[in-house]
């Protein structure tokens, strides 16, 4: 089983290529928002360099959300494109349940946090695990103090991971026990998306036309036209 | 602080850019020892996405071992040759200390193996902390059992990480709480190599010339020289 995944959900992007259990190569970059351009240069020096051509991959995963509503759209296009073109099948991955899986062996509740502005995180809980990371309630847009208030209620070590960690540490620093993901963990990474759709019964897949975003709320230009009707 | 890392130690090969606390970018491998031909074009690729050029780097850091020999120096001589020609300084890394950096907010023993062939691993034992991740004893090259003898007699939770965990694993099944690390933390990254180097005194660094692998035994044409003698 070979995937190649995309992540262009936040800030950093990455692709990855996952091959019988083990990941075979990864590009990751944070140098600023210009996926567009860098996305599929990253992803075409990173499978010459693990000597894999597209014919070879047998699904295509990709960060379907939640993100940047423009990042989501670049990875999607892009997946949704080599997916299309070589009659492949397609996996969505929640950015959140990635950036879960990449502590998973935190022992205590990981919440990936993405910054959603407008005083907004994406986010949802998970209890950590190295074999079995528990998903504790669905990926959702909630405001900082409502997620301190989840957290609160919740014992025992909390980890955050995600480009929204440092803004809810700061507001969460009177909460016992919560620290924030290493480095090297604490954004998404396409490695990760790529094993947890390796992982995903065929049922799960789908074909590239009905690969869809999941933007957890409404985009700024349909809000805005919503509030004028 | 700009850190250019690579890693040659095993299998697989990564190069890696932190700049100011952060991960800038990373290029992961492993599909084979190809490493003379595919560090070099993949640090040029990760730079270019990164958008940064050679001459804004501030050190140069590499697995300086243990690790293969013909790998270490491939990576040696590559750093050797870029900090040479820009005068900048070198931070020669442990392979087991960097295998142990990506892991470290394990709770409980951290134990990084490397296969060393001959029925021995490369070694050493750490105890993990999220932000004091602690050194139990030097690098040393021992027999499998000879570790588990030192795990056995270690209370709590033990983490494998390394090309050497899943050989191990299976001689210490008997062994409590024993654990591999997950597929994306199983290698060595070069971005962990760089986020140590980042940290180091200037007094750790040295310059091109001085830099030197620590191999931990001798390379076989010398221990065949040595039984000749």
């Amino acid at each position: 089983m070979t995937v190649l995944a995309l992540d262009t959900s936040s800030r950093a992007a990455s692709c990855a290529v996952w091959k019988d259990g083990a990941v075979l190569a990864e590009f990751y970059c944070n140098a600023g928002l210009t996926h567009s351009q860098t996305i599929m240069p990253m992803t075409q020096a990173m499978l010459q360099s693990a000597k894999i051509t597209l014919r070879e991959i047998d699904r295509f995963a990709v960060s379907s959300g939640p993100g940047s509503f423009t990042g989501l759209r670049i990875g999607l296009s892009a997946v949704k494109a080599m997916a299309l073109a070589l009659d492949k099948p397609c996996a969505g991955v929640s950015a959140l349940h990635c950036l879960a899986a990449n502590v998973r062996f935190f022992s205590g509740v990981i919440a990936p946090v993405m910054d959603a502005r407008r005083g907004q995180v994406y986010t949802a809980l998970f209890e950590g695990g190295a074999d079995n990371l528990q998903r504790l309630c669905d990926d959702d847009a909630i405001s900082v103090r409502e997620l301190k208030a989840r957290l609160s209620e919740l014992p025992g070590a909390k980890l955050l991971a995600g480009d929204g960690a440092q803004l809810c540490k700061s507001e969460m620093e009177d909460l016992d026990g919560i620290e924030t993901a290493p480095p090297h963990l604490l954004h998404q990474r396409a490695s990760c998306i790529a094993e947890i759709a390796a992982d995903m019964d065929e049922a799960q897949l789908v074909c590239a036309g009905d690969l869809v975003p999941s933007y957890l709320r409404l985009p700024q230009a349909e809000r805005e036209l919503q509030n004028k009707l």
